[in-house]
């Protein structure tokens, strides 16, 4: 018999407790031998959960439980649940684990301290789908080209209505929290935090890149605008908020924006809070891996997924992938030198002349202009929407400065990259 | 060290051979040690395969090589292949094959054999989309409610092209044939044999049923015509050919067949060759995995996964999904009892008072219409297109054979399940 216990009793761990439960028919004819939750820490005792388990406040009542095989950890944050994690792998305890926070900065101080003790996070990128399992197991004779991911649901579930409603962001950021899609305070999620939280966990299982959330471009989704939904309508584009990581000869490129993709491909065609993840491998070319990239359940069924596989065979495949350290050939590209098509939209008064001058800067710059639409905005001023072939990151940024100073661009140009 | 021998070095063993040496610096990484392929069996020793590995032609080189450890079995048919296989396990060694065959007569036999030694068959279902993964291990906290999927790729090709190109069933058969993507006799895919195999695998995994192909619904897309495409189109359906497992109670029903699923489902999206299976599990709901089925790259990528999963763990999980064999609650469905919505091209002769005779006997079977359409056919002749409501297979299949009875029926009704 496997005994877990449960380190914050939240929407997640109820759900955990739940599932090993009612479905303890299946799950112990799959893991061999019963699991069951031996105890729980929640922060507040007096709140009912509806779970026959124990609860504590204290956490030293898990950790210090030496009949306690497999701690389950779903508190958040990011420095309290280290220690708490480290404490238990040392006492030689399995850890599973929900918190893409936690990894995104300590996952390879986790792994050193792991060791042989199992660590699993399959939860933490893309909820209930299966995607560290497919990664750094099933893909595993690949050298990755690519992941091109939808790993925010909030973000797809806004973009999807924004396209298909006509509304306007605003509007549908209030529908989404509403709805419980999006929190309060909404910017973890619209700026593009949480996908990059997900994205350097998959890039280092991918590549062993030792990456941290600072290191890399990271933009959201809050300057889309129904102008840019027009635009990418009219050139048969879907724009979607992705994590982004590419390999480039012995680079790696690692970034979350909004994108404009063309509608064809299968990850443009992903609607509403779903999440979904392409992958390129040098041998198996492109697999998908598509479903709900959060709730209780969903989560939960990947978290319990973890402790079966412990309960079957304790650690199988090393924690990120990479038994010995890879030997680091592959760096992180700096933004700068990131290629890609871009898009514009550059507000200007609406005056003779100015559509020369603007067409000259981007000359100036070395950018060349693929297609270009005029949009009337308010009285007197028009959206120039432009997009460009291939430029340079450092060229565009520049031009984009450029414009600022001209007295008629009436605020900064907004720019999606296209993938 | 992990030393491989393959049996059967056609496409698929050669990109093996290939693989492990292209790829070897990341393999060796992920793996935790070297793999090499020692030796490789072939009937025919002449001819040039452009590997530098020994060749053999007698299987006995392997079998009875102690310093191999992992067998790759990918010489196809059925019972020789599980000969060779059974003695490879009882000697010790580690087995990995891409048989689907070999799976849908044999795999129970192997899983008892097989015991604690290492027997993995990833390649065998949808190649190269790590699905026999996701649904053992991934998924594995689920009870799982249905298995929805494309896993021919030839068929998915053929219905792609006839909706998209307007062409008929006999002229794309061939074009796929000089594409190589159908076979000189192209029964074995077209027929749905190929997806049954597959599908039965699946079943094992996520229900634990010991079918055989001769036990389950197959039937094949030859019959589908661009009046079923017309139809299709004109009611927001794609004609895919799928895969079914589901279950409901204490039943499992499985069933290969052509069918008419509505365009918003994520699976009527994929398109060309390309397979993709849909899970839903009771807790995650639904996922979805997206790949190529076949090629030798890809499918030699989930064989190479195998190959390093036994080198960094042994045996990891279960065979089939079940340490225990799974209490057998759940039994296969009668096909009489499949309930479903219907789809029925009758061809008639264009006589006043057809149409109300033949309404009348879906009056008489019990079986309630939902949608018709007619369209003229050769002359004095009109197909009528109908769907019904939610019937019973054995009531359906009575109404066909009571169709055929009648002498303003000029051939046996074409009949399309709708999903």
């Amino acid at each position: 018999m496997v005994k877990v216990g449960i380190i914050g009793v939240g929407t997640v761990g109820t759900s955990v407790a739940k599932i090993l439960k009612e479905n303890a028919d299946i799950i112990s004819a799959r893991a061999g031998q019963e699991i069951i939750v031996k105890s729980g820490v929640v922060r507040n005792l007096k709140k009912d959960r509806g779970l026959d388990i124990k609860l504590t406040d204290n956490v030293d009542d898990i950790l210090n439980d030496e009949e306690i095989d497999v701690v389950v950890e779903l508190m958040g944050g990011v420095e309290e649940p280290f220690e708490i994690v480290k404490r238990a792998l040392k006492s030689g305890k399995a850890v599973v684990t929900a918190n893409k926070a936690l990894l995104a900065y300590h996952r390879y101080e986790l792994q050193a301290i792991a060791k042989d003790i199992a660590f699993e996070y399959e939860a933490s990128v893309a909820g209930g789908i299966p995607i560290i399992n497919a990664l750094r197991d099933g893909l595993s004779a690949n050298h990755i080209e690519s992941i091109v991911g939808i790993m925010n649901g909030t973000c797809n579930y806004m973009m999807t209505k924004m396209t298909n409603d006509g509304v306007d962001y605003d509007s549908i950021l209030k529908e989404a929290q509403d709805l419980g899609y999006a929190e309060a305070d909404p910017s973890f999620d619209v700026g593009g935090y949480d996908a990059a939280h997900k994205l350097l966990i998959l890039a280092s299982i991918a590549y062993g890149i030792d990456a941290k959330p600072e290191d890399i471009l990271i933009e959201g989704i809050q300057n889309v605008s129904q102008d840019d939904i027009a635009f990418a309508k009219e050139f048969g584009y879907a724009i979607k908020l992705l994590g982004i990581a590419k390999k480039d000869a012995n680079e790696v490129e690692l970034r979350v924006h909004a994108c404009l993709i063309s509608k064809d491909e299968m990850i443009a065609k992903i609607d509403g809070v779903m999440n979904a993840i392409s992958v390129v491998g040098d041998k198996v070319g492109e697999t998908l891996y598509y479903g709900p990239g959060a709730g209780g359940d969903a989560t939960a069924s990947a978290v319990v997924a973890n402790i079966i596989d412990i309960a079957r065979s304790g650690k199988s495949a090393p924690m990120l992938g990479f038994d010995k350290a890879f030997d680091g050939k592959l760096t992180l590209k700096a933004t700068d030198d990131i290629n890609s098509k871009y898009y514009l939209r550059i507000n200007v008064s609406d005056k003779a002349g100015v559509l020369a001058k603007i067409t000259k800067i981007f000359e100036d710059n070395n950018i060349s202009i693929e297609t270009m639409l005029q949009r009337p905005s308010l009285a007197s001023s028009a959206n120039l929407l432009i997009s460009t072939h291939i430029a340079l990151e450092k060229d565009i940024q520049k031009m984009i400065k450029d414009m600022e100073a001209l007295e008629f661009v009436n605020s900064t140009p907004v720019m999606i990259r296209i993938v």
